[in-house]
């Protein structure tokens, strides 16, 4: 193996558990990988304990234990799960950088707040998806694998019945039936872990192309044409994605999604859309058409509205239909040890790929340019 | 399809439901296998909400919807889930039948209230296990199905990581390794819901004979050997059962068991022993030795003690080393829907065994006469 090179940098990360966060952005494995890079790695004292990490863990992997204000002071680069305070950022040392997941077009306020810090800011959220290298950086996609795959356990443990069928001496009870709604990531790690759990399970998303990676994973995809839906196979758009549909046709589909509904026990809506509200994938009329003991997760929840009408964030809402809607906008949090992993090897992945000749640099034309939100093209150290 | 013979009997189930009990003893679908053996079954109202039963449902089953006093004063035959209390029995009809998990191994006064009052009770937990007939009316085994199903399901939502292997852009996560200890029909039905759910499954129980079952499930049998635990396979009793083991090769078998648990993420003790203190499997020893962030579901967490040295029933236990121990006695009731159906189906099946010619009796040298405790060989009507 080769020897790491000269340690240049620092890479700090701070403790951001709360109620609602027990992820951390920097693990001991992830921590190798900097060090690989020549970055040396500091993490808060006890910064991942939520996530299962504990101090003496990054210590063994070489990642310094420190007090928050030696983290600000300290680092070159700080990486953020979430958006840090006013104080935070000006505490970091001037020509210093941030990485987080800052949702930067949805709060164009963000920008000025470091660019008066003289700090340089790069959102993950700005990141260009479908570019091949950025695949490994993409927190998005990691953090979406890991909601898909809670949402269903948190449904098969609320749902009063079975996932699988069970034959037992006195009978058989019936699988239960799942809808997936949304066949992005986080639907299509759902489908995998409801068919793993044996529910008979079904997918719908409005992108025609979606179909078919829907049926590769063996799930049904939903047929809206046997409930009234509009024939919408005939006008697909370019690379896959949806034409848009007129007015009718829209309120059509959605009013064939609400009456499918009906049939199914589980159903999981996933499409989250970061800075932006969420679609209604499922309206109140399709709540009220489902069986008691149904259970809905709302995957995308928040204070704009979900993909249900009615669903709250981390909160249950039970209908006087007898249905369960859990608001379940925080579920990568729920499995903070594996959505930590994850989530630290992206940032690992971005912040090596500005480090250049044991300096940060943003430069001009690069393909991760976009990350930068201020002081771009600044230069440290 | 025949008709219906004649009704003679009322058979009725009160409302058990509490903090913890979420079970009904007849369902719509238990109500038609008793209507077809000429039992005329009643609910009393509401008694099926927590299980997803609607009274309109029952009602078009063919169930009559009664309140309490009206189900004791009519019903030849009552079905309870726990033991009811004496003032409920004695306000059943004289020369009524009783039938239910009434524990009457451990208590043995509850003969004898039933027999002041002339009723004639059967308690489900005698049922004799070995008996092909009695499979279907095998209520410890179907409950204990549930049982297992849902404490991997708790342990896979409560444990920090992924149960499935993951496989990102950004590098694989490993699965979560899980053992089960004890290989009855909750270890089996937890071996078969882990493998379902990806993770590396691996099981133990003290009768040898478990190992065949557990390799053909497709897990891996714990080799204690490996871990310095004596040589047993020479020892086999008869009929699959363990034969005595010297006081030597117990201990050397619980140390092996509790070395060996130190390489699980997840530990699922599920031999719960209907009426007797459960026996031991992990020590606190064990418990010390596992990893932060592990988490142990003891399916047979009681007053009395559990499987699991430090379990409480109902509550999780996080331990200085950061391991969860949560006691999960009363699962099957937090999948009531499933758990209800199965239960009814059992307790129907017993019902319709004692109907004769119109009437209900046990009949001395019936294989099935072990069950009653009280007012044995009485006849009514």
């Amino acid at each position: 193996m080769n020897k790491n090179p000269e340690i240049t940098l620092t890479f700090g990360v701070l403790n951001e558990a709360s109620a609602e966060e027990s992820r951390v952005a920097i693990t001991p494995e992830s921590a190798a990988r900097l060090l690989k890079v020549g970055i040396q790695p500091a993490v808060e004292t006890d910064a991942g304990l939520k996530a299962g990490f504990q101090n003496a863990d990054f210590e063994t992997a070489g990642v310094k234990v420190l007090p928050k204000s030696e983290i600000l002071s300290k680092s070159d680069i700080v990486g953020y799960i979430g958006l840090p305070d006013a104080k935070t950022i000006s505490a970091q040392k001037k020509g210093s950088f941030a990485i987080g997941l800052f949702n930067s077009l949805l709060n164009k306020d963000i920008a000025g707040q470091f660019e008066g810090a003289q700090v340089t800011a790069l959102d993950i959220n700005l990141l260009p998806r479908k570019l091949s290298k950025a695949q490994s950086m993409d927190v998005m996609t990691s953090q979406a694998s890991v909601a898909g795959y809670k949402a269903v356990l948190l449904a098969a443990n609320e749902y009063p019945g079975f996932f699988p069928m069970m034959t037992t001496a006195a009978g058989t009870i019936k699988p239960a039936s799942v809808l997936i709604l949304g066949a992005g990531i986080a639907g299509l790690q759902a489908i995998g872990t409801a068919k793993r759990l044996g529910a008979i399970t079904t997918a719908y998303d409005v992108r025609p192309a979606s179909k078919e990676e829907v049926l590769s994973l063996g799930a049904k995809f939903l047929d809206l044409a046997s409930f009234g839906g509009p024939d919408l196979s005939a006008g697909q758009g370019e690379g896959g994605y949806a034409r848009q549909l007129t007015a009718e046709e829209m309120a059509a589909q959605q009013a064939a999604v609400d009456k499918a509904a009906a049939q199914f026990d589980i159903i999981i809506a996933t499409a989250q859309v970061p800075g932006r509200k969420p679609p209604v994938l499922l309206t109140k009329a399709g709540v009220d058409g489902l069986k008691r003991g149904s259970v809905i997760i709302d995957v995308a929840a928040s204070s704009l509205g979900g993909n249900v009408e009615g669903s709250k964030p981390e909160k249950t809402v039970l209908t006087p239909n007898g249905v369960k809607i859990i608001g379940a906008p925080n579920l990568p949090s729920s499995a903070p040890k594996t959505a930590s992993n994850l989530l630290a090897r992206n940032i690992s992945d971005i912040v090596s790929h500005f480090v250049s000749e044991g300096k940060l640099v943003v430069k001009a034309g690069d393909e991760l340019e976009v990350l930068a939100i201020s002081g771009k093209k600044q230069e440290v150290k």
